[in-house]
């Protein structure tokens, strides 16, 4: 697989972060060429923050690293999905994943 | 929640797909503020589908609906999580997910 190939659209991607063992989604960060690189060549995942406008090493101040277990890739060749071993907390308020709140007041049937 | 809220860094923000009993991650696409509000009214998912720039109701020609069980936005409310019983396959390519293939010949250690 070409990594180049899954930036023809755009150069940062958005990237899903899942634990391997429970399956809980626990972010969404983008990726851009170079941190894909490092997330492969390093084991542990690599972003490009936005904000910042900087690579970023998930976990490097905190200490709440990802190690990496698997990376799958979608259909249309720009989204991936981060299979990993999550040490702590994935968010920065200290909750296990980012998704800790739930849209209220809407009811969704069975 | 004011749904404006998830609309002012960008007019279109990543939903990740989820299905709600075994937590399989199954698509990602996008929605803007008009696909959020009728996947609330509706109880099935809608989102923008930027390479024909129109509202798309997922299922509404293949039949392969996804009925909302629960949704969760991130810490930087910036992503949706949408929970979701899929009906038949996610994947326009017939594969129940679209992150159906993985990165080769990379090794995550274990």
């Amino acid at each position: 697989m070409n990594l180049d190939s899954f930036f023809v659209k755009s150069a940062l991607i958005p990237a899903i972060v899942q634990e391997a063992d429970t399956r809980e989604v626990l972010m969404l960060a983008y990726m851009n060429r170079e941190s894909l690189q490092k997330t492969l060549d390093t084991g542990y995942t690599w972003f490009w923050s936005r904000s910042r406008q900087e690579l970023w090493n998930k976990g490097a101040v905190s200490g709440h690293l990802q190690r990496v277990k698997d990376l799958y890739y979608d259909c249309d060749e720009d989204t991936l999905l981060v299979m990993v071993r999550q040490t702590g907390a994935a968010c920065h308020t200290g909750h296990h994943s980012c998704f800790y709140r739930r849209l209220e007041g809407e009811s969704f049937g069975e």
